[in-house]
């Protein structure tokens, strides 16, 4: 209460899970998404954008069985008491889409979508309520080349970004392979849903848990170190060894791991595995880079079929020195009833999603020692204040030279003051010319990065001033000249960067 | 009621006001915006992005003063019942960054920022309720310098979208003067608020009813062609004049104009436009580009001294081939009261704003006749399907060379569906290999450009059949080559484009 002033001022704030992103952070996420771009478009998708807002039947998933609708979307009432929802991902918008213009367009439809989506679920670290996804999908292709083309995508676009081949790999599992298993031990049937749940929610904590956590869980339940049971799948004894034993079928190569996978159970599902291990394989995809692995899970109640998942698999430190792994940045899969929600016609799909904000965090870690170069503009001080137009006609000269440049705009008074706001923006230089230089036709060129580094060599600060380092006074009819030189200069010394 | 199926299907629909942006449009405004930012990021410039929503308070301008808020903006509850709104301009939210992190940002800031605003108002032609802005703002420069920098950004960003010199001005206002001229006749001060609305409003009126319109309309005030009366803002015969006289300065030149002005009243808001008139020819802008139009209104409300509209001024034809007139395409000016919203603290500030939606529509007029080239990808077709191995190994090696290629997805058994869905997606050329080609470690290339411009010559679909036109049969080994030089064939014939 104390900070409401009596005009009842409001407090300049975000709401929770919601951020500004920073020009240092942007440059690197519109190069990301270039990249990106490029790999899709060379894959054949086009892009396609859709709103925000979709009326929020169309969107499916959470309707609004209620005054206020379900949590997990932001939903409105529309003028005429229609409810619409803000996307929560790019798919439900594209099934929308492709229901809606089925007739005009070529199919297979092959799209590719960025943009912000939006959860309305708790926050937490490194979980925000709105967060980027870049998507490839292909509409109306029941045919397994497309899933397997979904992994080479992913593994391509990873190694786009600069990801070493080694450090990530792309999972492909089966949804079909894991309900035939299911089905095998006697849990098939709408009256299992429930139970084959618990089984779905115990394979995927295999990571945290290990085998002996999840046989727990798959049979009467688990205590944690906290005392708290968690009731399990009460599978028999046969039930959970079947089901351990297929998620332990990963093994040393694709062919491997499909013998075992088609010793437990020999159905459509597997073939489809082997068939996307075959036309990677063709391709030059290794077992490095796309592998079968059972253990994936991945919202398997919204998919059909082949799943994936894109895991950056080496290990960094976080600040503390601790040991982080990223993990997941990526997956998608196979879902032929999406679409067919609006017009009753199965329409085979599949697709593959990038949390583009998860990636670029890891990114960012990874190449955390290579430091993106100051590219800041050059400042033309003013040290006449009635001279601004001679000033302004300098930045001029250096813009249309293609020179980021621009006019010092604060109080000129304190020329310190513009030294400083120099520095702060990571100038290259900045472009001095008083009554002095005026008189004289000339103009002084301050470097501010050899400054910098000369200044930490001289410890006087009078030495320091009549050492002047890194000034240079100049023709004013060579400026242009002179400032590349100096940007010229710092950019060969500068350490390579991707 | 007829569309809705028993188990009640979603009809694929969006709300109203709302669009999808689909390939070519999307390709063109990435183009576009890349542009943009080129041109910001020279002027030094730095990027921000804040997200879609904020708290409706921070916000500003509409606030939920009932249950429901205010029209205008979208607006939902969080589950802390605090009020949110999706951003209706990217002003407001650099307005509460600024009061956030005062203390911490360089001074004068300069940021960019492009994004999608939303605004619940009734939809129209060309008038949608999300729609892209892209704003450069100083904040903490009270310089008319940095306000002169803002037109001369605006006429630099148009003329790197390609639109000539004379095809647009950017149209140079000042709130002061307009502000002195009403006091000057009496209805300046609080009390007189309504009046000099209604004044603005008239003013804003010129284009469309002309001098004798808006003289009535500062008068007693007008019928309309349908018999409507509209309240004038009834000054004196005097006040009329003064007003008239005031919005008819507009002379042949910045000199002659600011003459006129000075005559009428010669204070503050002229010597700024004098400066501004001053920095921006001393940089090489003549009137041509940059004019001082005191008959510029523009939110006038809003802004606190200089205000500036960027407009096309060439026509086109419409379809029908009616002449049109764009007109505005952005606009700005400074404001100097909003981060003391927040702070109580006066922050002086100036921006100019894009609307892209809007001066994309205008470019693709001005771009109708150079229609962008066919980029589609090289399909590969499937002619024997046990041997998708084989196609996909060709896409891969197409694009491991950087050529856009994908293998046909769809089903296979019809190979005419596959030619004319290569025709549909602007595909340069398609790639098949039957058992013959095979057999003989061959490829056919079909040159579809070619192909369709021979088949125009053609009359007869036996002819056709024989002379299978601009289509070659090569070794698998030079498929790469071979592409690259059917591609390189039709860049060369192709018409130059932007």
């Amino acid at each position: 209460m104390s900070k409401q002033k009596k005009d009842a001022r409001p407090t300049p704030r975000l709401p929770r899970g919601l951020r500004d992103i920073e020009a240092a952070e942007l440059r690197q996420q519109q190069a990301m998404l270039g990249k990106i771009r490029s790999v899709y478009e060379l894959y054949g998708f086009e892009p396609l954008e859709t709103p925000a807002f979709e009326y929020t039947d169309a969107l499916g998933k959470f309707l609004p069985d209620q005054d206020r609708p379900n949590e997990g979307v932001f939903s409105l009432q529309d003028e005429d008491e229609q409810w619409m929802s803000l996307r929560y991902d790019l798919t439900a918008p594209l099934a929308r889409y492709v229901a809606q213009h089925y007739q005009f367009i070529a199919k297979p439809f092959r799209r590719y979508a960025t943009g912000y989506v939006f959860r309305n679920e708790k926050p937490g670290p490194g979980r925000f309520r709105q967060f980027m996804q870049f998507d490839a999908d292909t509409v109306g292709a029941d045919s397994v080349a497309a899933d397997a083309e979904m992994c080479m995508l992913a593994a391509d676009t990873l190694e786009a970004l600069g990801i070493k081949r080694g450090d990530y790999v792309i999972k492909v599992n089966n949804r079909k392979v894991l309900d035939a298993v299911m089905t095998s031990i006697g849990i098939g049937g709408d009256d299992n849903a429930a139970k084959r749940l618990t089984v779905l929610r115990a394979i995927d904590k295999f990571d945290r848990l290990g085998a002996e956590g999840v046989r727990e869980l798959l049979g009467k339940g688990r205590k944690d170190e906290s005392g708290d049971f968690t009731k399990g799948a009460e599978l028999d004894d046969a039930g959970i060894e079947a089901i351990l034993g297929f998620t332990a079928a990963l093994a040393g190569s694709n062919d491997e791991t499909l013998s075992k996978l088609r010793a437990i159970t020999d159905t459509e599902g597997v073939a489809e595995l082997a068939q996307i291990a075959e036309l990677t394989a063709s391709a030059g995809y290794g077992v490095d880079r796309i592998r079968i692995d059972p253990s994936v899970i991945r919202g398997l109640e919204y998919y059909t079929g082949p799943v994936f998942e894109a895991e950056l698999t080496f290990e960094v430190k976080d600040e503390k020195g601790n040991p982080v792994r990223f993990g997941s940045v990526g997956g998608g899969g196979r879902y032929d009833d999406l679409v067919a929600r609006f017009t009753g016609q199965k329409v085979p799909a599949t697709g593959f999603s990038i949390g583009v904000s998860r990636l670029q965090a890891a990114l960012a870690v990874l190449n955390r020692d290579s430091a993106p170069p100051a590219d800041g503009p050059v400042i033309v001080t003013v040290m006449e204040k009635e001279r601004i137009a001679d000033y302004q006609k300098m930045v001029h000269t250096l813009r249309a030279a293609g020179i980021r440049a621009e006019l010092y705009l604060g109080n000129p008074k304190k020329f310190g003051k513009q030294l400083e706001y120099a520095d702060k923006r990571g100038s290259p230089c900045v472009v001095i010319q008083g009554s002095d230089e005026r008189d004289a036709g000339k103009v002084t060129l301050k470097d501010l990065i050899e400054g910098a580094k000369a200044a930490e060599a001289i410890k006087d600060h009078e030495e320091w001033k009549e050492q002047r380092p890194a000034q240079v006074t100049v023709d004013a009819a060579d400026l242009v000249a002179e400032v590349q030189a100096i940007i010229a200069r710092h950019a060969s010394s500068r350490p390579l960067s991707g």
